[in-house]
């Protein structure tokens, strides 16, 4: 989830990160420590395997193992970096591209007050109509890009988007009497289409530059509505998703064995020292796996955003 | 193919990717396969060749050339990665732009349904016909771009493309008299522009600038299929796809050499195992020849994509 | 703060940047130096502790620990480059971002003071009601994004503020009537929306083109504060922020055990000069920190900006 | 020249690349055979020199002279990677940038055929020789921009351009006769627009609607032609080009001299084994030489397909 | 300055870079060969220092840290291709995206001509004066963005730009009487939007759609000239500047020393050859440094475009 933090940002001195760096919510601990928790018990195992229950020369092949592992995963052969960066890239764009193309109804708001007249309770519930197509659109749309929306909200707020639904019960059944494999969102737009016509030809849109403008926002909401949907449909090619995990995981399987620290007495190359904990390829994992996590931090993101929107 | 995997990514706790990483339809497994057979068999073959087959002086030698190629598949000599990295984003910049410019016919139905009007018989069939021009053009576009589309879909649903030609025969007869060595998706628009023009003057469409809207929603519909045919017809330049493929290719033809197991009694450096299955060579190839596929697959997912839509 | 130095830069002859490096404001000099006091402090003190406080035997494995420390950071162990880059790149397409959807009323301006007629004092009166409608909103999108802004700025200048508000002290009442957990940026813009549908109506707006026109001009000056607000509302994840951080200052930490100087005498591979002073450390610090210190910098910036565009 | 593959891309199977990798028209092959020729002449007249001409001595110094210029060209003191990165991109999105600014008619040509009325001659021919102007200016823009459209192309192809101007040779005298240093293309665009005004008040074109959706669509042509114009006026700076030429260049200078296979009898650390032929270096060379030339490449690929329209 | 070399460059054949590589006017050698004097001088002066006035016990000492400074400049340790190549990819894109700001007078040029009628003296001299408050608010612009522009050519074509004041002597007064610390590059725009207004008025544009095209046409142009503006006023922010310019001069400092010859008798690893001159280091220098000078010579470049555009 996006969790505001600039004003902390903003108000820091120096050394003040810290507070930022420590803060749960939102935050890669919450993201990782499962997976941590893992690679360290594995670790771990390895370990303990290596130093009590192995024989001298069972010992003797673990540690070429381990070299043989080491030298691989501190060269570029698995090329984590690369195909992590590309992905990250990807990742980040696809979110700020959906989030910029998030249906907002404002400016529709604002042409629908300004453009379609009457002081009276029929022409206040008209407006209110055509604003509340757009937003029944929305919401379908919401409903089918977040999971949490689907599955959660759903049942909590299925009465909410009921009430939208009684109001306008003759669309209603129009609404169910199609069956589409896709997404009907674009059935309110249309409505909000037929409405704004019959406004204009009972002269409370006034003019026909007045209905165009309306019907530019529409095709703009709408347009943007689309985006939205499309990018939930064609996701990242599956293909380039299993590459970067693969390569990731399997990185750090070979790290678990690659990286035991050696007998120093021994003197392998680099094995000179016993730490127990290996410090590094923590940080490693922290980065590497950080950073792969990232995908679903933004795809969740967008959900807790909709919530906010929808209240 | 762009298998949609959004649903699944979402529901996913602790160690779900599991299940999408082991996915066969649209994945990385599919693609890869084949080549990864050859590229173990071609391995399998020299790695007997040396260990059975050649006399002590022959390994000897056999042992130097490995050495002297696996000095430079380590290093940055063939620069796979980088140019690896430039044409997978290339391809995926293109794969997405041909996406989004994908030319929908939603936005030009609402502003036909919108703008022309009549609920008579002849209002219907003007405004059905309408779509079906925008709809001809861009299946017109597609059976140029989509391979598929035009080998094995093109015959078994010539007869729905007909059908839409038995309605408008008159104009088939003109679009078959014109012949051009290129693409005559623009035929069928100019007939709607046309069609837009005589319902304005029959009074269908009934001020101008409704007719400026439908002749404005026709051109962003033309200017996509303009840019879809563009995007088939100017593919990326050869010579990148040729300096790639030799990178990644002659990089594992001579990792095929370089990467085998050599006699650890001998004492070559980095040489102390003899584990009989290159682990990390098999990772290598599989990340970069992977990644290199992706071309093919973005391709491919474009022609799928189109199918669900003529659908 | 974006201090402008374009001048100097083109006068600048052979040797001429020298007086741009040694600038302190806006400087990279100002932005580090107390980070940097704390590295070389926690640096020294570690030397000391080496050189005088332990005893050969504790001296052997503190140069152990610090050679251990060494052989990661010289690596790309911990990726610093690489989060760095993304995050730096993140950061500077954000500003740029922010800088160009800065609601300017240039355009706006243009169109009222063009397009609402009338010599008269209400005509006068109009207009500049228009406008100041316009600058409110900016002036409450800037004291929400702003800290500076909101904190030392706003009891400053609230009179000011409040001046804005006497003038309009109907519209103050409705302002503060509305409660809201969102910024109510958006209603000055909606007055400003029926103003002139008044004025329209009053005939000082002569025709519907024109009303248009101010229309379309209005939702452009609104699309820029939108965008600003969400900028602002939506940060670069935390997440992302987290893990570059954590990547910098825990690759410092590990540089302040890591670079000390060994004794010469004991022989260690690259330890044969003692120079006190870790000249290369002590630039890459100020490179790292320097580049990840731009996200505060180019955040203070804005801040700058809009307090000179406000006067 | 932009060869169209694609269909043989989506016809492979397993292993079809191969055909694609062979094609001589468009390929790398093509553009890098006389540069490679060169290489390998250069690279055996200093193999032969060190091996038949010089004296014992002389050997060990071209020996120490060989090992130097390798340990530099190992590494990435001559940053080839970077500028030709950097470089490569440049020059393929100015490619692209330059092929979607091309000035299609079609979008004009259907606004013309649609708003400008009237069955009998004198329509036809306003309609003609609206677009004809059209087509004037991109034909000027060409020979300006296409060096084989200038040089060979102008002198085959005089007569067809002739014979615009005599349809229209009252412009011709007009055009002549304003000397300009820059291009004249705007000028057939401006009697367009003259045109399409006489047009109006003749009646030919209905309303002011339809006036200004003439004169937007000549607008965008006219960007178009603008763009065009100003991509091949304002080059990549020279600069760039001159860093990068040197950096490939300079480059294999040096690999000339380093990369020779040194006596393996006297021990030298790497040079081990005399294969005579360097086939990695050739490989660099092949890849390295083969981007540069890609600019060249991409600009002659322009030309081409100029070429194709004008027909 | 931007040469124009494209026709060189279309026409060149095998080996034909030659010549475009040994140009002197725009070229890299004249913006490096100061400095790349000076770093010779200083490399020679540590030179004949090292050889000649040590004593064996000093150069001892010498040579041990110019190994250390060797160490470090042969690794990352001083991120210079990073910064640099941020900040060229910075530069480069403002670069172009300024010029593509560029305010072309051509499309108003043409708005007005078909626009404003008349063709008497009064008509005439209305279209030149709306021309001509157009031009002078570029050329306020510009005069402010480049400093050869306010420096030399302002004295000398000072009498050009007051005929300008001259012919609109009224305005002239307006525009110095008023006080802004900012360009007052605006002024002369709302002066054309007010004369079209008048126009409107007088009959000489004849509807008002025809007046909102001018307006749009206006408003494109203002929007342009506010970029280059903004270009101009915020730059790269300086701790960029800083950071990256420090990045390369404190490398080449330490190269000064690190990359001396050393005694090869002494037998220090990769110094068996003393070749006095250190190419490859001079190499680097002029591709670090050179690559530097290019945010120089981009923004000269603009300078001298805008001078041939005011001719």
């Amino acid at each position: 989830m996006t969790v505001s933090y600039t004003l902390e940002v903003a108000n820091v001195r120096f050394g003040g990160f810290t507070k930022l760096l420590l803060r749960w919510r939102g935050s890669i601990y919450r993201l990782l420590y499962k997976d941590l928790l893992v690679f360290c018990g594995v670790y771990l195992f390895f370990s303990l395997f290596y130093r009590f229950l192995l024989t001298p020369k069972q010992q003797d092949l673990f540690e070429r193992v381990a070299l043989y592992c080491d030298q691989f995963t501190n060269t570029n052969f698995i090329p984590v970096l690369f195909v992590l960066g590309f992905y990250v890239t990807l990742a980040f764009n696809r979110w700020w591209g959906q989030y910029t193309s998030f249906p907002l109804p404002d400016n529709l708001m604002m042409v629908v007050s300004g453009n379609v007249h009457g002081a009276d309770e029929t022409g206040r519930l008209l407006r209110r109509t055509l604003m509340r197509y757009a937003n029944l659109s929305s919401v379908l749309i919401l409903r089918s890009i977040s999971t949490r929306f689907s599955l959660n909200f759903f049942f909590q707020h299925f009465n909410c988007v009921q009430l939208f639904f009684i109001l306008l019960c003759e669309n209603l059944k129009m609404f169910e009497s199609l069956h589409s494999d896709f997404n009907k969102y674009w059935m309110p737009l249309t409505w909000f289409s037929n409405l704004a016509s019959r406004a204009r030809e009972e002269g409370r849109v006034r003019d026909d530059i007045a209905l165009r403008l309306l019907m530019d926002e529409l095709n703009n909401y709408r347009a943007k509505c689309s985006l939205l949907f499309h990018y939930d449909w064609i996701t990242i090619p599956l293909v380039y998703t299993q590459v970067v995990t693969i390569a990731v995981y399997s990185f750090f399987a070979f790290c678990v064995i690659g990286r035991q620290f050696l007998n120093p007495e021994k003197g392998y190359k680099d094995h000179k020292l016993d730490l127990y904990v290996p410090v590094f390829t923590l940080l490693q994992f922290f980065f590497y796996t950080g950073w792969l996590k990232v995908t679903q931090h933004t795809h969740a993101s967008l959900v807790e955003t909709d919530f906010i929107l929808i209240m």
